[in-house]
């Protein structure tokens, strides 16, 4: 980094590097001066030293942003000293981004030479030539998943574009290969037209075991990933869409114990009907829920107001697929009597009040990020079961939980697609891993660094595979 | 692999992987047989037991490819054995793929989570949004390189397409890694087409901070290149063409030295008007060459056949650009009296008696591979200097001794493109590694491992690069 990011800090540590005179005594000037200005020198290391300067690394502790100009401001007023540049360890963890590409064998000699590259390596170009299928043993594509990203949705940050989508897609890899040993590489695309997205996905899946899409902006990304799964012969997963469904479900199956009821019998509203909105219905709708109630700003989607869903293909499916009773009104009448609450809409749209409306012993997924439907807090007491999207509550729905293992086990049975069947099958596994005995109010989904939950997730993954014919190979163990 | 690919083998090591009862004198049996079946056993791992069987890997040492069919006969008719594959060490080294995506920092508590992942790496994305330059710094564009192909050209055998390509890819990729600390990545793609090539490597450049070129059949690949070359703002550099024109470069620096001749005073002959041809004479007439004289099967390329080279753009060049007395004829015509002969066409089309009619103390380079166009024993008394493709002679033109220190170079200083200036400035680097003390007929270009190679290359390029104003960043001790 060669500016300053301060604008981005609070509370935390920055590192300052400072090119100053060699003299010992300028140094403990520009000590007091930082502490002075409010920062605690936590740390300090030796960056470089020409004849009559030395530049050092100071790691400084700040209450928050305003500290760090103050600092900034005396070090410019100070002579013989220059700041060089301010970071905090987030900036500093990514300074050449987050992912290397490592040799699995490295060459020593000239023989190593010769069988990773030419000559030898052309028999094992021409036996992939003879059987297309040999490229799963023997390229990259056994173990590897495109991130793929056109910056359009990114976080909740919108339409920040792929080169700023790079450091959320680096990090997915990052979690691929730390959860699930998958090797993922980010792709984020230059463009954001339909139809050039699905032809250059389809034109590199060649290195590509699986094609893992993420933050696309809605609705686009339906028919993105709708068009490569059709396309494609290998596994195509929205993960905004079908990891958020995919937990979601799994904190719900959990849920529903405590609360004393089934799926079957539950009245289930969806605030939000955005992609992940969409996902978590059809999840609900394949697990056998009955009656799902969909709700957006205009209020509940129902067939009566078909006429205003002209361009928007997410309303219409819901008010199609979804309000059976084909009820109409607010958010309000929705929650009247129902059992569950799954939020993907925007932060505090209900109220304690709404909620002493509900069923008894009501379930409230309040999943809005960063700001939930309603704070956990308002309603510990009157909710059977409270989860969110947050780290900082109990009963974080992440999708952390659902796409390391669902990969692990697609590409190990060689999956032609991931199916309705092997989400499912994820979800039951996710819900799994919390026992009967573990069970409570507070814990109803495992953490994301529960070392099972990959485990377990890639077992059931690979059995609903191979039961519903689309794995291509049968891992010995399942033989 | 699950079958045969014995077809590839000899004079190897195989490894036969065999079920077989767990009775210890079956196993006996079986190294008999593969004994008297012409096979050495070397080496011996366990790979599996169920309770009847036992699964070992047997490494065997054959003299030739048939000998394995043999060894694989008598295997078919013994009863409780079975053959589950056989494979050889090239392909071993292959399974799952040469290359591995590895986090540089893992991910061990929630704290690193959130700093790699949400929510503390919105800040690093809206770093990059609000200036997009940043992704040089906070993502891996810093450091990786895409190595594209479309599958058209691979090596010597043709167009075999993108999946049997992967491994060549693969290959490159590891060697980046290997010899220049450089990150790549193979894109091989499922298309062919010019336009779609250049909008697909468009689309997906975010990543990286150059693209390597590879194996796309001629005219395509000039298109391509200069295209990219024009409408992206990273090198762009097309190694079959480049790489080879600077390693022979280099090559043929040195070669002058010992024939006591100068560049502008040189008469060359290029024989094969394909791609890398074409990059030779170019980088050749840069370099201050007068006299060039480019040949096919058809003959000597000169202005008065231009007629016959109506939808040869690569000969049109040729006939524009060089050969300017006019001369025509065949290869034997264009040997008179030539300086030097740089041959990229195919095995044996030149003879002693056509380099006896060169001028004194000629120099040969036949690249042709796997055949050169000359044998080198048919004519080392009489040439000054022979240099091949092969690693078997000596004086080995390897595109090795290019890639990595060129583009270790462009990515260290930012270089928006690799100019002509840096090509020549990494051949003369090349050619300068071999000390005026050591140089000899032998030993014009230094060996693939030796590591000074690229050392000099990056320098020499990122000075060249400052020079002409390519490089947008001045690395600290250019300073």
């Amino acid at each position: 980094m060669d500016s300053n990011p301060t604008g981005y800090l609070g509370g935390k540590n920055v590192i300052l590097r400072l090119e100053m005179s060699t003299d010992r005594i300028k140094f403990g000037e520009v000590a007091t001066m930082i502490a002075k200005a409010g920062g605690n020198i936590v740390g300090m290391d030796f960056a470089g030293s020409s004849k009559d300067t030395i530049t050092r690394d100071l790691t400084v502790n700040v209450e928050d942003a305003g500290d760090v100009d103050k600092i900034i401001e005396v070090i410019g007023q100070m002579s013989d000293v220059r700041l060089v540049h301010v970071s905090d360890r987030t900036f500093l963890l990514h300074l050449g981004g987050k992912l290397s590409m490592v040799p699995k064998t490295p060459i020593q000699n000239r023989d190593d030479l010769s069988r990773v590259y030419t000559p030898d390596v052309a028999r094992v170009c021409m036996a992939i030539h003879e059987d297309p299928e040999k490229a799963f043993n023997l390229t990259i594509k056994r173990n590897t998943v495109a991130v793929v990203s056109d910056g359009s949705a990114v976080l909740g940050l919108g339409n920040i574009g792929a080169r700023a989508a790079m450091p959320v897609m680096e990090g997915k890899a990052v979690l691929f290969k730390q959860f699930a040993n998958v090797d993922a590489f980010p792709i984020c695309l230059e463009t954001q037209d339909t139809e050039e997205i699905i032809r250059t996905v389809k034109d590199i899946a060649t290195a590509f075991g699986g094609i893992n899409l993420e933050d696309i902006s809605s609705p686009r990304c339906f028919e993105i990933e709708e068009r490569l799964r059709e396309e494609l012969d290998i596994p195509v997963f929205h993960d905004d869409q079908h990891g958020t469904a995919v937990v979601m479900y799994a904190g719900l199956i959990n849920a529903l114990k405590l609360a004393g009821k089934t799926l079957k019998d539950v009245k289930i509203v969806v605030a939000g009907v955005g992609a992940a909105g969409i996902a978590c219905s059809k999840i609900l709708l394949a697990a056998g829920v009955k009656e799902i109630v969909g709700i957006d700003r205009t209020g509940i989607l129902s067939k009566d107001r078909m006429d205003q869903f002209g361009n928007n293909p997410m309303k219409q499916w819901f008010a199609e697929n979804t309000n059976q009773r084909g009820i109409n009104g607010s958010i309000k009448d929705a929650l009247k009597g129902a059992d569950v609450f799954i939020g993907l809409s925007s932060g505090g749209i209900i109220s304690r009040e709404d909620v002493l409306t509900m069923a008894p012993n009501p379930i409230v997924f309040a999943m809005a990020n960063p700001t939930p439907e309603i704070a956990p807090e308002q309603i510990e007491d009157i909710a059977a079961v409270v989860a969110t999207g947050r780290s900082d509550y109990p009963n974080q729905i992440n999708n952390v939980l659902c796409f390391p293992g669902i990969f692990r086990g697609a590409l190990d049975c060689r999956a032609s697609t991931i199916n309705e069947e092997m989400k499912l099958a994820s979800a039951e596994a996710i819900a799994s891993i919390v026992g009967e005995d573990e069970l409570n109010k507070h814990y109803i989904i495992p953490s994301v660094f529960n070392k099972r939950v990959v485990e377990v997730v890639r077992d059931r993954v690979i059995r609903a595979a191979i039961e519903t014919g689309v794995a291509r190979k049968i891992p010995r163990e399942y033989r």
